[in-house]
């Protein structure tokens, strides 16, 4: 295209984030980049939107040349807002992250990275999230490059109608990353359970704590692909509908009601 | 089977809400009932879970003779605290709702309801969500026979794993109801956009709004069958993979990094 594309960024860490930072400085080499952010941190809001309260939003100027829109909202809040009010024309594409974290297996439906690129797809906007294998931070670098990169490709070929890509990098130096595999969602989950304790009141409260249990996937499998080295592209879409099992449904005899 | 079934119920319209109730009722005349909901209304909170902040419970006792716990938190985090904390064994089913208002089409990965019955799926314990097709209330009488009804069959069958059904009732009277219809999502959406306010000191503040939008789905799609009068099955899971996609997408080429 001749113009430059229009590039929304956003992410579920908060605009403060190191991850966005680094997305906004990767995007704004290749076109004009509307940051729209959570004001604070936002993880594992999986696809909440902000329907019973009012959104508010303040404007972020930094010293570092940074700019953007903090919402008191969620990562889907954000997109909605900034393509309904915020920016004149829809942007040519909704890039969510750089998330500390793998997005992968089950837990991608908590996950509020994600949940922005849904957000983006369901307002007919191409859209990708992007997240860095690293909960407690690593370089950045590599997954600025890939971001790049598929954002490319993207603008050049296209999504299907409701398909997003989740792109999640190995967190290992650039010359380490041994190249791309498309995947499919594994079975990744967290297995939780809650801590009890008990306020100086005396009463009880929970903390939700646990671990990520990963079922040997093999190959072709997300979170395979990031263990081998390689980055993570599984094409995501919202049709939930099990096919398979609505044959067998359709056999269950639900009419004799009482 | 022999003993009674222990049934999880729970919501996101909050515990003291009519539906919650009306579902209590129905399913204490078949099992052990156990309700776990948030404490206040948490629509459209999709597949949010509270991992920042403690997590309180507060048991609820009624003089109608209604208990259970209400937790200040989201509906899937009512589902893992009843399973982890609250209840010594796993529940034979989870049950969500009764709704007021249809989860159909897109807009189910944005209900609280449906992700209380994904978050019981993920533990692996069959689960539903019942929603009637009436945002301002109605008859809840004829949704409660239905859900009898479906926990019934559930219960007699299973469901393959990571499958849930949603189940939507509408709004007519007993007699009415034409029967069971089983369904795929369809692509009921929410059209939304912002109104923008001033408060007192001059800032702006946004409240969303918008309209359900229902492009023309046709006969087999979930919110044909309850316009048409028919309850609405359609089972529900969470591969969320684009499978026709993957195949062109392993055609792009992303090797040449930078």
């Amino acid at each position: 295209m001749i113009r430059k594309p229009s590039i929304l960024v956003t992410n579920d860490d908060g605009i403060h984030a190191p991850g966005i930072f680094a997305l906004w400085e990767a995007m704004r080499e290749m076109g004009d980049v509307t940051v729209v952010a959570p004001d604070t941190e936002k993880s594992a809001v999986g696809h909440a939107i902000t329907i019973s309260d009012p959104i508010r939003i303040q404007k972020v100027t930094r010293h570092d040349g940074f700019e953007g829109f903090a919402v008191k909202g969620t990562p889907a809040d954000c997109v909605k807002i900034a393509v309904r009010a915020l920016m004149d024309t829809q942007p040519d594409i909704v890039i969510s992250g750089i998330n500390l974290g793998a997005n992968v297996g089950n837990n991608i439906i908590y996950s509020g990275t994600v949940s922005a690129a849904t957000e983006g797809t369901m307002l007919n906007i191409p859209s990708l999230a992007v997240s860095l294998d690293a909960i407690k931070g690593g370089d950045l670098n590599p997954a600025k490059k890939v971001a790049v990169r598929v954002v490319r490709k993207i603008l050049q070929k296209g999504l299907p109608t409701g398909t997003l890509l989740n792109v999640n990098v190995p967190n290992v130096p650039m010359n380490k990353i041994r190249g791309f595999k498309i995947t499919r969602q594994g079975n990744v989950y967290f297995k939780d359970w809650f801590e009890t304790r008990e306020d100086p009141r005396g009463r009880l409260y929970y903390w939700m704590t646990g671990e990520i249990v990963d079922p040997n996937n093999g190959p072709g499998f997300d979170s395979h692909a990031i263990q081998s080295g390689f980055v993570s592209i599984t094409p995501i879409h919202y049709q939930l509908t099990n096919m398979p099992f609505l044959n067998e449904l359709e056999t269950w005899d639900f009419r004799d009601l009482d």
